[in-house]
């Protein structure tokens, strides 16, 4: 878990902030953790923070009329967003298509990378502004065909956390079933791609 | 080159029916390989040829009115793309979405692994119904944000052929620079993805 990655002055500063817990919980080691969880589960999105001139991607922007809109908010194991896919997002009749599927798992990787990165740092979403994160290498595995229709279920969680970069793991599931599992090694925005508008 | 692995008999069918170079060629294996990547620079675009039930691709399906519309063609070295990204394909301010660039780079590799078999077996794109591959998975590695505003320039070649896969590799470069790598698994399209309409 990364609870015990923290730096507990901070966590015990964010327990007490929002409290749904009492102090008491902080002597046990899991419990603990569970208390963290529940106070980082506040439902806020990561994309909802992101500063304006970042909140344009086509993934996950909130300014884009047209993109996909993907959320990302803390669950009891990492992080989930929800998407049902439009009609017109098929691969072959029935199923929904890859790059999609790709897309969604890009997105909710990124979030993620931002969500755990705060969380080390003590603070919840929403705290602060997100920080952004782009994408260095995707990796997506289709394991067999998903389905076009149910609302596609996306888990993600942390599995490197490093200064410039943070690798995160996903699966995509429709209906229940796991239809593909990606990778996304996420990297801080680098100053290069910050363009005044 | 796949030239010398083609079936020499239905290779010299095929540069007979082109007849853009003469049967002269043919002596030369060098001049062979030739002849035959000019044989099969119609133009003409693998998606032209799926059949009406697998063209409703998002990325690539010509009856898919929403969608990208990725069109592969030969090109002197492989395979070639060309796809210029709309306003709101944006990931940060001035820079493509990582997403669109997946999903180019996915159905621009089922295309060109479809292109391959089919050279494999001496037909040309158009001459008979493409064949449906799907992804089996998918590796993207961003080399550097991709500008939005210039028409994208996608390439691709198979770099192995097997009964069921096609491993291809595809770049992506914008005004003249790669800005993105891929690796795709392509996989023949499995019956129980075959759905009656």
């Amino acid at each position: 878990m990364l609870g015990d990655r923290l730096d507990i002055g901070r966590f015990t500063a964010s327990i007490v902030k929002g409290t749904p817990y009492g102090m008491d919980h902080l002597g046990d080691a899991t419990r603990s953790v569970t208390a963290y969880n529940a106070v980082f589960m506040s439902g806020q999105a990561v994309q909802d923070h992101y500063p304006d001139d970042f909140a344009h991607c086509y993934g996950c922007g909130r300014l884009n009329a047209h993109g996909l809109h993907v959320r990302t908010v803390w669950d009891a194991d990492g992080t989930v967003a929800r998407f049902t896919p439009r009609p017109e997002h098929i691969a072959l009749p029935g199923f929904v298509y890859g790059g999609l599927i790709a897309s969604l798992i890009d997105c909710h990787a990124i979030g993620t990378a931002a969500a755990y990165v705060e969380r080390e740092a003590g603070r919840d979403i929403g705290d602060a502004p997100s920080p952004r994160f782009v994408t260095g290498t995707l990796t997506v595995q289709f394991l067999k065909p998903t389905p076009l229709g149910p609302e596609l279920d996306l888990r993600a969680r942390a599995t490197e956390i490093g200064a410039r970069k943070v690798t995160v793991e996903v699966t995509l599931a429709a209906a229940g079933e796991i239809t593909a599992r990606g990778t996304v090694v996420a990297v801080r925005m680098p100053d290069s791609m910050r363009v005044d508008l």
